[in-house]
């Protein structure tokens, strides 16, 4: 089955749920001169790159995965003549700064692009992904000569970067971090130790490809204070950028994966023979917190990868459900009908629908507030745009990939026997979904950032001027006659409200009964994200109901999702309340013995 | 990890749940002499032979997938040796009829037994399974020339059976059958078509054979009314039953599959030359009918394949859960402790516990009450307890099936990326599983069956019938003063509450609107599975606090599953009966073109 980018809806959302017209009027983008016509244009080209040239290699990939021959990566034949297309068509650079070479575009323009990236190929998508990563460490953090002579060999797409955290040892648990980072006498440092779950750490896309390691420096404190950030280009990189030796690292073996199988992932071994030269990125044993600033972007992404992967599943269902014939229609019918005429198939296809649009809305419209805090001039609304993305962050990244387990799960099962056969292509979904809830962050690391980083701490503040929006909505619900918004109200605020005595119990319960708080942490993201995903569907039916003479068919399908989402996703929340404010000393009776 | 038989949860299923007394008192097993020590050492017994020989198979066996050499199927290395065992310990006649050779069991009994061999090894058990159905067919309809002939042979385990249903453009809709059934002149059949998704169509463990295939005689009407049962060996029986010549019945292929790999599927050919030889079993155009009869008989060995993959899921999350460090507890520690020890992990552990235990209950009860009714001999109580049995068997395949693929999913993220590792093994349960809501009817189907057949057609009696039932299990929960029973009381009588509104709605809703209400079946099924399974985790929290001081530790931790079942899964019911009041409207709102 062919995907297709869903460009109408990815316009809609960018339009009506994003403000994209604000984003484009900040002093930073007016010099692009971007609109939504030009926005369409973009995607619309983009759409056939990925489509006609990525897409296809998505089941190659699954069928002949990257394998290592003699120290290096082979990855699956026509990935690196698409990474080269890619790297042509300027798409490593698209959101990276003018001066580096990027074309400096709204994240939410970037977002589009992604996603349908990630719809098209997880596993090819992996390596700009990570690379966005190193590149935002390196701008982050990097001092200027480092700066100059890498950054613009990644944004253009002529080196790519990895990232390199964890450790047989040490997986969400950075403090357990051993690499050690060695001073030399040429001023720089010598890496050694072993980094496992490395993304491309190895592959054949380009010539170089830039390291970046967390290690710990020979006087550094314990725990992850003491954790530094370092780069090891693959090859050293000589003063005039030309390339020099190759550097002390090693691609020792690849893991064989459930899933993303194209995506080469490494076991890196440095420091073999006399260390692998490295160049500290900042400032010693601050590597966690450089880490921190560009995982927000990586947990973003992973979350776009969710709703990519969710949009891919549904057309490949929804294809599926419109040519197979089975069974008489409940109403009657001469012969079978196709299956998409029967109501529980209808079921199972508006789940994966009205999740992926929710969460795609609620994703799109972080990137948006990201845009209009990022480069705002005003403090106030700076801040305010910043905390609602940061608070945001856990949920797009672990709502939308929880969910995206659950729809290519659905998917299989809108295909019956046929989708247990791997031939199908159904079941490489449900295999490559497995590892979004899991890496940069679990869902329990997710729940934890937005229970404790992002709630309580400043004492359910974000959290509570975001009820005070959704009530701004059910407002405008209360405005509208139809039976589909009336249903809307009457489930966002049933759902608001349970969200708000959730606020209280977190804020209030933290000191007492840490164990019991936490216990509820997945329960109050999930929460979150079908409350605030809930929302935006509340926002977009209105936005369709106000449009609907334009295109009838898009718009009503719109307003049909959105009443979905509320009768049978929305509807779920009241109960979760009681799982958080009651139920935190059930999770903990057991002693481990008793297990 | 090595898999071992919950044998004292199992113990306290039958005895405490599954009245497994009253079953072993009924005449029809005076004979077995049968009581809970003896039970107990029939399962101690057996455990061995599945923990020690089948269960180590069940990683071989997804490494080396059964293959197709020469038109013969060769089977993963030890698989034949541990079925020779399996004949040996006359398993596979543990509850078939002593007169053909069986040892005539209950089906409580054997259910133990089904499910150590389920979470033992899903593929070798799936033979097992086959056999028992075409065995079931047997005894059901064939004259008894044939029973003498063939059962003996089935029932010790010599000669396997397989059940062919499935035609390329027939899955669910068994109406399409096409397979013909000539009748010759030696007064059998010739067959005459192509089956797939055959189960064990073709293996190397026994000498013989016997498949069961749906076919149409020249004359059969059109649709489900003329489609009779026949009875194709692999090699002909002549008279004296030794073997003769091959019939005309050829594997021709077998399916690459998600998981279930050492499960060889078969796509079988008949009549490619003259025609298989085939004898009708009962009487033409009666097929179906006999297929119903046995398939209850499937349907509940599929669900327990979901609660037998659902134990060793979480045994298997427990095992690492205890072994892996990383990060300190939340009240403090001196370095990073047991994984076990954070709440989200507990969270999940028992969410996989406490539905593994809830649909354990279920099934267990639906197996003795189905023993109670088939040897009853006063007609109102035999009725009464089978129409119970047929209520469960859609709720004991689908929701223990579903939950298998939930808590296989669980599993994988106890273990974080670790899990994403094929060779840690929790990622084959998670493909494993993954087939079970599909085969032996869906989800749907087994939902259709619940609301239509199970619910309206009797106007909701044995529905309510069993709602009194649960309102006698709150009426003993409120003379318990513990919190965990006041808790479960609550929960108990909402879910109670809201499964008599959806009740309501399913048998008066019917004739005016069909699609809704059909909209709402799995959510209805799902609802009754939660319902039911959590009346009797709430039977159980009872019995656990009655025998308390025998073993604090056993039964402390069950009242502490049965709370969290209720604060953590039954509190979910009440928010599913909007979904299936209201909800049947947005599901059907969109137009085939509009998806």
């Amino acid at each position: 089955m062919r995907y297709e980018v869903p460009v109408q809806e990815i316009l809609f959302v960018m339009q009506h749920i994003a403000s994209f017209d604000q984003v484009t009027q900040l002093e930073q983008f007016r010099p692009a001169e971007l609109d939504i016509e030009m926005a369409q244009a973009i995607i619309e080209e983009s759409a056939k790159f990925f489509e006609d040239v990525v897409s296809p290699l998505n089941w190659v990939g699954d069928q002949q995965p990257a394998i290592l021959k003699d120290g290096q990566v082979i990855t699956t034949p026509g990935f690196k003549a698409a990474f080269d297309q890619f790297t042509a068509g300027g798409y490593q650079g698209l959101m990276h700064p003018v001066k580096f070479g990027g074309q400096g575009l709204p994240k939410v323009m970037n977002t589009a692009i992604q996603e349908m990236m990630h719809s098209a190929n997880l596993s090819f998508s992996l390596c700009p992904m990570l690379t966005d990563g190193a590149i935002e460490a390196l701008l982050t953090a990097a001092n200027p000569m480092l700066q100059e002579r890498y950054l613009p060999q990644m944004i253009s797409g002529k080196w790519t970067g990895t990232m390199n955290l964890t450790e047989p040892q040490s997986g969400s648990d950075l403090s357990l971090v051993r690499t050690r980072a060695q001073p030399s006498s040429d001023g720089n440092y010598r890496i050694f130790g072993t980094k496992v779950y490395i993304t491309y750490g190895d592959h054949d896309f380009t010539e170089n490809i830039i390291h970046l390691v967390l290690a710990r420096t020979p006087d550094a404190p314990a725990g992850i204070k003491g954790i530094s950030l370092l780069m090891v280009p693959k090859f050293l990189v000589n003063e005039d950028g030309s390339l020099g030796k190759q550097n002390d690292v090693q691609c020792i073996s690849l893991e064989h994966k459930l899933g993303i199988k194209a995506s080469p992932t490494a076991v890196l071994q440095f420091g073999d023979q006399d260390g692998a030269i490295g160049y500290l990125i900042g400032e010693e044993n601050r590597g966690l917190e450089y880490m921190f600033i560009m995982m927000n972007a990586a947990r973003f992404q992973v979350g776009m990868q969710g709703i990519g992967l969710s949009e891919r599943a549904y057309q490949k269902a929804v294809s599926y459900a419109k040519d197979r014939l089975q069974s008489r229609d409940l109403e009657g019918s001469e012969g079978p009908v196709a299956i998409i005429n029967h109501p529980d198939i209808k079921r199972m296809l508006m789940t994966m629908r009205a999740k992926t649009e929710g969460a795609r809305a609620l994703a799109y419209l972080g990137a948006a507030r990201f845009d209009l805090g990022e480069y705002a001039t005003d403090p106030l609304i700076k801040k305010a745009h910043l905390s609602f993305y940061e608070f945001l962050i856990p949920i797009i990244k672990a709502f939308s990939t929880e969910n995206a387990v659950d729809i290519a799960s659905l998917g299989i099962q809108v295909h019956g026997g046929m989708g247990f056969i791997e031939e199908t292509g159904a079941a490489q979904y449900y295999r490559d979904a497995r590892i979004l809830p899991i890496y940069e962050g679990t869902t329990a690391i997710q729940a934890n950032d937005l229970i404790g980083r992002k709630t309580a701490r400043d004492g359910g503040a974000v959290a509570r001027s975001i009820t005070r929006d959704i009530l701004k909505t059910e407002q405008a619900l209360a405005n509208s006659a139809s039976f589909a918004a009336k249903s809307m109200l009457r489930h966002l605020t049933s759902a608001r409200l349970s969200f708000e005595q959730a606020i209280e119990f977190v804020t209030t319960h933290m000191t007492p009964e840490i164990k019991n708080v936490f216990a509820g942490s997945v329960p109050y993201l999930m929460m979150s994200g079908y409350t605030l995903a809930g929302w935006q569907m509340a926002n977009a039916l209105l936005k369709a109901e106000e449009h609907m003479a334009e295109d009838p068919s898009f718009y009503s399908a719109k307003v049909a999702t959105a009443h979905f989402f509320a009768e049978h996703l929305l509807n779920q929340v009241p109960s979760m309340v009681s799982s958080i404010v009651e139920g935190g000393a059930s999770v903990n009776a057991l002693t481990q013995d008793q297990f």
